[in-house]
């Protein structure tokens, strides 16, 4: 029996994911948790994420995935090995494919990186850009302010373009040719980054990197007919209005679920 | 035996209403928790805020306060009912006092509130203010974007100024002489809130107006030497260090203690 794909998020960004997965392996039925009660993900401790990621997978593991997909940067930089330890079937994240995309995509060797603070602070994105390009120079900066002017919608307004504007501004003075936007909910802003890093920048979208790899590893063996089942952890509602923009269409029914607590680790689950 | 009073909030914003209750009552002893591990509370459902107020106050009967204060407005908007239910000692919120404030300081009868969008939705302001002057015109504006701006320590930058002239606006427009800033989290953003709005306006610190009421309770009570203990439920670190502008004074020790999931209800605690 096929079983479906799980995603997991803190809470909209996730759905950047989704809209590329859904367009790569349309045969997939899809498990998306938003974790909406705890958003933002990337102002927290590590030792919280990983808390809580361990929890939104054992979510996942009990709705009977065959294969999770991280689809936040700031649990695949903190969280992966955890989860990867503790999760009995495949485990993708949205770091590794986007700074193999990145590291391939440079022409002057200099390559930005934007994410949340935990994801910047943890020094991932340099660690896997060298692995693939040890030559490369690469500049992070935390944008913790993006997420939510994302999860308000305020993806153009003047205010949304003077933060980036000051955010990006070291970015700019070290002259990178491609900018990695390592979160998940960045996408959504990617016209005010344009904006401001202008035409010579190659933006690397870390959830269509991944939506890539994903099919690259599961196209050869699967085939059947697709679907999304959406739960979040709090406000299904305004998950199902803002997250619109995420997703690019229209989203069906949304369910609530707790994550959180919820007994025994996911090895002992599925 | 002199008890400590209990002070919750979702984060940092509760803080305001510390330093307040430091300056007026210095000889009780405070112990505060700032659920960071899940903050904000302002975007999230009635219900997720209730669940997580009641664990908050929980963890405070367990450290054996004799007097809560609900320094946050989402919870004091959305979950005083369930917290004075459960709760075996008084419980103070910030709503009624601010409400109270306004209603006597406005000379139009024209009153503005601003607040997270659950304390705006809740209409709990108005309910409160049309208690003591059923004559005034109340209207409140959410203003989501300021508690991860105050969090952020992005106090008088640019893009806070044009964030508070979009939200600002309608306030103007309908010609307030009071503005209750029903976030405790928006005093540390006063200087950009009064910048927008001129001087005929007054501002209105919920957390001040709670801080005074609860002194007008509790003065004739009790006496004794002061303190403070800090427990949040994330990032430590970062909490004193943020915590500072919002307590206008240095923070010592801060421990991580979880709320959540924990038992009995604290009638059956304390």
């Amino acid at each position: 029996m096929k079983r479906p794909i799980g995603v997991f998020d803190s809470g909209l960004g996730g759905l950047t994911v989704v809209r590329h997965l859904r367009r790569l392996l349309p045969g997939e039925a899809i498990v998306y948790f938003g974790d909406t009660a705890r958003v933002p993900y990337g102002t927290k401790s590590p030792e919280a994420v990983v808390r809580f990621s361990l929890e939104s997978c054992r979510f996942l593991l009990d709705r009977g995935v065959g294969a999770v997909v991280v689809a936040c940067n700031t649990s695949s930089a903190v969280a992966l090995d955890a989860l990867r330890k503790e999760c009995p079937v495949p485990v993708f994240d949205v770091v590794g494919p986007g700074a193999r995309r990145a590291a391939e995509a440079t022409r002057s060797g200099r390559i930005g990186v934007i994410g949340t603070r935990a994801t910047i602070m943890s020094g991932v994105y340099p660690r896997e850009i060298a692995r693939r390009n040890p030559a490369a120079a690469v500049t992070g900066v935390p944008c913790p302010l993006f997420v939510p002017l994302a999860e308000e919608g305020w993806l153009d307004r003047p205010a949304t373009v003077e933060i980036a504007r000051e955010y990006l501004l070291p970015l700019r003075t070290a002259d990178i040719d491609v900018l990695i936007l390592g979160c998940t909910h960045y996408p959504a802003l990617a016209g005010v980054i344009r904006l401001v890093m202008g035409d010579g920048v190659t933006l690397v979208d870390s959830g269509e990197s991944c939506a890539a790899f994903v099919r690259e590893r599961l196209a050869s063996l699967r085939g059947g007919e697709g679907g999304i089942e959406y739960f979040v952890s709090d406000m299904p509602d305004r998950f199902r209005e803002v997250g619109r923009v995420f997703m690019g269409e229209e989203i069906g029914e949304v369910a609530v679920a707790r994550a959180e607590g919820g007994g025994a680790p996911p090895g002992r689950r599925s």
